[in-house]
């Protein structure tokens, strides 16, 4: 608690001296006090927290980064909180980090120069669900799982699924995906409309409020310039989210290859004849050999493709035959599918469970994903040459795919209390991502940059680009006040 | 050609005088001769001209706007050219604005503030096209149909299709798409990356340079900005976009329907049942009728869909028999449907013909598109009243739309010397915007703000927002030399 006093103090000693103002004790502790107790007139008592236990768990999420407690969490519980928050902190020069569920992967809500956390978790409605028209508009605090639970019995459902229960708001700023992208896209290409606070406190609508048209060519990409920006530009208070008809069924199938190259060609033939598979996800063989001993499975311990087809009837069975027709030309094992729910969940129970069987591969240890993205074509050089990599480097990182998008990721298992390790495991990350790079790819296809990639941003876009970026920060956020040292050095 | 000069001399005055230089005629002719012979120097004698009729050519659109011919057009070959003229303008403060193929509809390309055109049409090179990528780079002068001759042994495509043969770096500027849209996204979902010039002649990367990755989350999305920014933030030189494997067939559809509400039913429908329909147009019984008559068909005079759907046998007809059961629910006419391209052809005859049929409504008259999108519940409303306004306000305004998207265009027929009349369009085009803004939609769904809805972008976004991008304009082109007046008044 102490740290945080001294924390907000230092910031307002800065402002306090940039404007040549005398400060003592009493101005200091005046000026605490105005901060925090607007908090509380904003939030009320319960909603501001100066708890070491509260900010500690505010100060990370599921990356390797270490925690950075923010000085304070507050817990808004409408736009006009948020807003008036955010007033005090540029009032008073205090950074903001906005926090969803914290299960990003780069570090993006750590208080790596403190600050207040905005954490959104009590703005959990979901608001405005319109069938006909495919959208619905989400509070920060609503989670994919809840969303869908929340559509169950319209007929609709969102399809990003980036693997945890992250907040719909949170996916939108670090322009997440996952694996059913290939076929539904990134939250790019599904979010129609924003509400953001910035740094001031005021309120805007991306598209303008209200605005729900599918496509609109009326002025410059503001939801876009948001959705990725990982909170640096503002605070995403409410997501007008795209929404898809539940297809009539689903089929879930497994094939086993000879190859990462044969794996790797199916998917790129798949892709080719125009099926339109809704997820297409490799695993390595150390990856598949993990599942089989967690999940008592007997899969062969070679390259594997994990399928789902949406559909109809028909159309189904079209997709599952012309897919096995092109894996079987490519060497690949008998192809298991399934349609009954159960079935497909037993099938697909090893792609489910990757992350924790990583994790039992060394008792003990943590798992971290690292993520890169590169044109289908390299996909199987850069597998190869990132596998001998772990092997020369004595590290244990099986690896899993989006493949349909070139994206994939190693699950690192290493011991955190291992500094030699953990530094041998920062060099083969950032190997990986500069490995990505050569081959025209990108160091993150869906995690962002948040701290641990911003050197490699540099190198992917290159320091004019840099530069504009900066400028674009600049304009909406002169004082760098919001989630400072992320993306942008 | 005198205007030309006593343009340029209108600059470089501004100029000198802001820089408190005495001028006089011979510096005058100086600054001229420098300008012009450094165009001349760049791109050779033949690369520059100040002739009427070139001028002239490069001073409209098919829009309604008058033409505002550039004081002087110049012709590229290369980036490098591009980049140095650039430089030169910005050395002189004169404006600049790009040209592609000059097919857009909202005067984007109109010389209103003067100032040099560069044509694109020389750098006309497909490059880097990487088959198994399912990507490919163009320069400029590069058009949809171009690309797509060049893709016709390759077994891949580029799908958006706003009509006109526009060039694909234009397509991004102004973020067109079209019929195909509902099933492959805009030119925002279809870019990858682009080549940008910027005011001082910098050349950046969006997705920084030789960047392919077909999705990123790396850094602020900077590919989105520039698409749709209608050359106000830069000359784009060069774009990378996504392929798509051509559909091993297609199938072609129409059906009748007793009122708008029953097609546009049918279409919500269509789209929860998770068909993946390629196009679905709808067209009025006012088209349909201006189509009967140019194109010697015998359609229904009522609502009429028009459909495409991409895929392999059995779907394809599981596609057409599910969108059949529902359109026939809805009390549509039998479902003619044709698979062979020549009777494909022949069924979407009509729509192909569409604008043509609508000019010879009124012969000696000229056809003017204008473009508004809403949410798919909205249409049924919005096109009733609008059908109202134009009966009252004694138009010709036939309606075509990609109502899959919610979006749908009047094709005004007006007599182009009759001011009375140009001015009823005027107001009835304002009226259609503000009821599309009325109904949470937008004032262009894929024609772009150009010089005609910067009034009404400023409704639709609200002051906070229009202030951002004039933010984000100045951090990119503080002058305001790109394409001035444009988007932003």
């Amino acid at each position: 608690m102490l740290l945080g006093f001294r924390r907000l103090l230092s910031y307002r000693n800065s402002v306090l001296l940039c404007r040549n103002i005398k400060s003592d004790n009493t101005s200091r502790c005046a000026v605490l006090d105005s901060a925090l107790s607007a908090f509380r007139l904003i939030c009320g008592e319960d909603g501001v927290s100066l708890g070491e236990a509260v900010r500690e768990q505010h100060g990370k999420d599921e990356s390797v980064h270490r925690c950075c407690p923010p000085d304070v969490v507050v817990f808004p519980h409408c736009v006009e909180e948020v807003s008036a928050l955010a007033k005090v902190c540029h009032n008073h020069n205090i950074p903001i980090i906005p926090f969803g569920t914290g299960t990003g992967v780069e570090g993006g809500v750590n208080a790596s120069k403190g600050g207040v956390c905005f954490s959104l978790r009590n703005m959990d409605q979901v608001l405005h669900l319109h069938q006909e028209d495919f959208d619905v508009t989400v509070e920060p605090g609503v989670t994919r799982k809840a969303l869908n639970a929340y559509l169950r019995d319209t007929g609709l459902w969102f399809p990003v699924d980036p693997g945890a229960d992250a907040s719909l708001c949170g996916m939108a700023a670090t322009s997440a995906s996952g694996t059913n992208a290939v076929r539904y896209g990134t939250m790019r290409e599904n979010v129609l409309n924003l509400e953001v606070v910035l740094v001031d406190g005021t309120i805007i609508h991306t598209a303008g409020k209200g605005r729900r048209a599918r496509k609109t060519s009326a002025g410059y990409n503001l939801t876009n310039l948001f959705v990725g920006s990982e909170g640096t530009l503002g605070i995403i208070t409410k997501a007008t989210l795209r929404l898809y008809g539940i297809p009539e069924s689903m089929v879930s199938a497994v094939c086993s290859f000879p190859s990462i190259q044969a794996a790797v060609k199916s998917t790129v033939q798949i892709l080719q004849a125009g099926v339109p598979v809704a997820r297409i996800e490799f695993l390595d063989d150390v990856m598949i050999d993990a599942c089989n001993r967690f999940s008592c499975l007997s899969y062969p311990v070679t390259p594997t493709l994990f399928l789902e087809f949406h559909g109809s009837g028909q159309s189904l069975k079209d997709q599952v035959n012309t897919t096995a027709d092109i894996t079987q030309s490519n060497g690949g094992s008998d192809f298991q599918w399934a349609q009954e729910a159960e079935t497909r969940n037993r099938l697909w129970k090893a792609r489910h469970d990757a992350w924790y069987a990583a994790q039992a591969l060394r008792p003990g240890c943590k798992a971290y994903a690292t993520d890169v993205c590169v044109p289908l074509s390299r996909l199987p050089q850069i597998i190869v040459e990132t596998k001998e990599d772990l092997i020369e480097n004595k590290l244990t990182g099986p690896i899993a795919g989006h493949v349909g998008d070139g994206n994939f990721h190693c699950l690192m298992v290493v011991d955190p209390n291992n500094p030699e390790e953990l530094h041998r495991m920062y060099l083969f990350t950032d190997r990986l991502a500069r490995r990505a790079l050569a081959m025209d790819g990108t160091c993150t296809g869906e995690h962002g940059v948040g701290l641990g990639k911003r050197a490699l941003l540099c190198e992917e876009v290159g320091p004019m680009v840099i530069q504009i970026m900066q400028g674009l920060k600049a304009t909406l956020d002169p004082n760098n006040l919001m989630n400072p040292g992320k993306i942008l050095q």
